[in-house]
């Protein structure tokens, strides 16, 4: 059962002990190929292994069996926040994810660079997938764009996507995609759910924004016109220093993980890898007491339905793991914010296998970090993900009893 | 936890898999006998075991530990409906199970045939059980009442009980049953318990009803009064179809299932036993995606304390097993509604043991379809009931993933 932040609040207790959340991306598979095995029992992992066999071990799932999560709320739930509770679009984690200071009242969108025919249908919604640099490019052409009342900001994110901020007064964000989602089809207008007087001013204002940078990005290829989705406001959430009284950090070298940190409070350092984010690590160990680590190219292994890569990827990590138990961490945790089993190509609903290490785990029968393993763990096979971080606190003795 | 419908309805997608869901109503027991083995453990289940083995396993329990359902909450919960949240009286499920074409501001009660004594006293609740042939005949005589603004319907369901609406304007439920559950006592005289005006209404008519009915069935032998339960009106509840986007077929030969399945959005075919469910399952199947299969006796097996019955009733299902996996359903499940333990005669709340196959579940060690194995399964020991439907639909790939 969640507990409730209050509540959480009034329980926390200063402590000098610090804790580690690794997160694998994906982490969690199905079984393939001739041996019937998941990508984690495929892969050698004797220092998980040896985790798991002085630790407490099972398996999360996210907040609602048989529902699979995207990244977003998947990483919200590890950090707490249930992901039906606490939403947030794609714009604000965009606009956290590349350091923008994103003020209250700001619109944010996550914009694609695309491709669209003489016809203005989309050809490409990814425009030939340009990157960071090109997508630089194109955006100084669309920074000469001005609309009354507002000022317009314009950020590169990763590849052909980017950050479009609209900052004025009177601004709402209840605004359908203008990304129809597939090819053959014209963007959409912007236009309001609710019909809500402040969204329909901010419709007019991203209309005239579109039809503008159609004319700007005319002669441009393949980058020639623009996709918008996840209009947002950034939403006022209690964050984990508040509730918990941690100073955290995010070690992600994707902006979307570190939008999610920031979101909850979290300060988030920008990472080339993992063997950089370790190293950055080590570097600010005495200045934080919470640290998320993530690694992300298990889920990308397992989305391409790369088994052997993915199998690869986490024996890559699990040879990393000495590097951060060396730091002695108070607590450890390994899991991952979602399975992507290289079966499906895809995000699924299945449980992750989980192992929490402390002085004060119980540690149960589990010999090795596998998802049929981690079945028979204490932790259980279906722990709530938010349930996550009320237990790394009281491993790290932040919590205090509640009632007398 | 159970998620909203209201997400699920965003969540959900068109596909063309197919879904069994397969009810062996009150499958789970209790250990009994010198070798002292559930139903279960005692029964050869060849079919059973060899899907678990390649499936994924657990037992499932209603919304609450602790607390033993009837038949109609705990089909709703297996249907995906809270069972304190979505509440429907009796009269209602009888209506929808004898296809009784039940309108918004009708109220529906569920009536026994009974036998009382000279003072009127209930000296058996069931008039001896007489048939339903029997019981068609003693409403007959029950058409000649008559009373002012209100339609008056009779039905017969099975047995000696029968189906009482009435249709008028301004009729309310809200009103006690005036069945006395119990013998040596006189039925009860129908009154409110808030006391609201079109209940009010609503009570006059039905004890005019009742008295008038003694009066009808004065000379008769042994049904001569009538007891009525379940006071209710239909509600307005979110179907299968309208969450899922499935379309759904109920296939159970005892009106109450029936009715739950209507309840929920799902067309209810009559069935004779069990052998003409799955023909005409085969029959039906290129027209429906989601298919509820319910099998009876073994319930009925466990209430009257017959073990062996049971047994061989358990037996009886699994070598039917093979006709369902012939269809080549993209999700099957086998599970029970809630236990009936033949050493307690009578519903449980022991969990029920719940197998899913798919080619996306996650196998796990259980071998044996059985209460006991199923403790290791994959799915755990106590799935709530309300997350089965959601854990099917995703196995059939008809979920998207929340969030970006």
């Amino acid at each position: 059962m969640q507990i409730d932040f209050n509540v959480l609040k009034k329980l926390a207790r200063p402590a000098e002990t610090k804790i580690v959340l690794l997160v694998i991306d994906g982490l969690g598979g199905l079984p393939a190929g001739n041996n019937s095995v998941t990508e984690l029992e495929a892969a050698k992992t004797p220092n998980m292994d040896a985790l798991a066999r002085r630790c407490i071990c099972g398996l999360h799932s996210p907040f609602a069996d048989g529902v699979t999560l995207g990244s977003g709320p998947a990483h919200l739930a590890l950090f707490g926040y249930h992901p039906v509770k606490y939403q947030v679009g794609r714009g604000v984690l965009a606009a956290l994810g590349v350091n923008f200071d994103l003020r209250p009242g700001d619109v944010a969108a996550r914009g694609n660079f695309c491709t669209v025919d003489k016809e203005g249908r989309v050809t490409d919604r990814r425009a030939g997938r340009i990157d960071t640099r090109t997508t630089e490019q194109k955006l100084a052409l669309l920074r000469d764009i001005e609309m009354e009342g507002v000022e317009l900001h314009l950020l590169p994110v990763k590849d052909y996507r980017f950050l479009l901020v609209l900052r004025g007064d009177g601004l709402g964000a209840d605004i359908i995609d203008t990304d129809p989602q597939s090819t053959g089809r014209k963007p959409l207008q912007a236009e309001t759910k609710t019909g809500d007087p402040a969204s329909e001013k901010t419709v007019n204002l991203v209309n005239d924004f579109a039809s503008q940078a159609a004319n700007l990005l005319h002669n441009e290829d393949p980058a020639n016109m623009v996709l918008l989705r996840g209009f947002s406001q950034r939403p006022a959430w209690p964050g984990l220093p508040e509730i918990y009284g941690v100073t955290a950090a995010a070690l992600a070298n994707y902006p979307m993980y570190r939008g999610a940190a920031r979101l909850v409070g979290m300060d988030a350092l920008e990472s080339e890898d993992f063997t950089v984010s370790l190293q950055t690590l080590r570097q600010i160990w005495s200045k934080y007491d919470f640290f998320f680590v993530h690694f992300k190219p298990t889920d990308s292994a397992g989305e391409n339905g790369d088994f052997e890569r993915k199998v690869a990827l986490i024996e890559e990590v699990d040879g990393k793991i000495p590097e951060i138990l060396h730091l002695e961490p108070d607590v450890i945790c390994i899991t991952g914010d979602h399975s992507t089993p290289a079966t499906m190509r895809a995000h699924s609903w299945h449980p992750v296998p989980l192992i929490i290490g402390s002085p004060y785990c119980r540690p149960d029968s589990v010999h090795r970090f596998t998802e049929a393993d981690c079945l028979a763990g204490g932790l259980g096979p279906r722990l709530p993900a938010t349930s996550i971080m009320p237990l790394l606190m009281a491993n790290a003795l932040r919590l205090e009893k509640f009632g007398a």
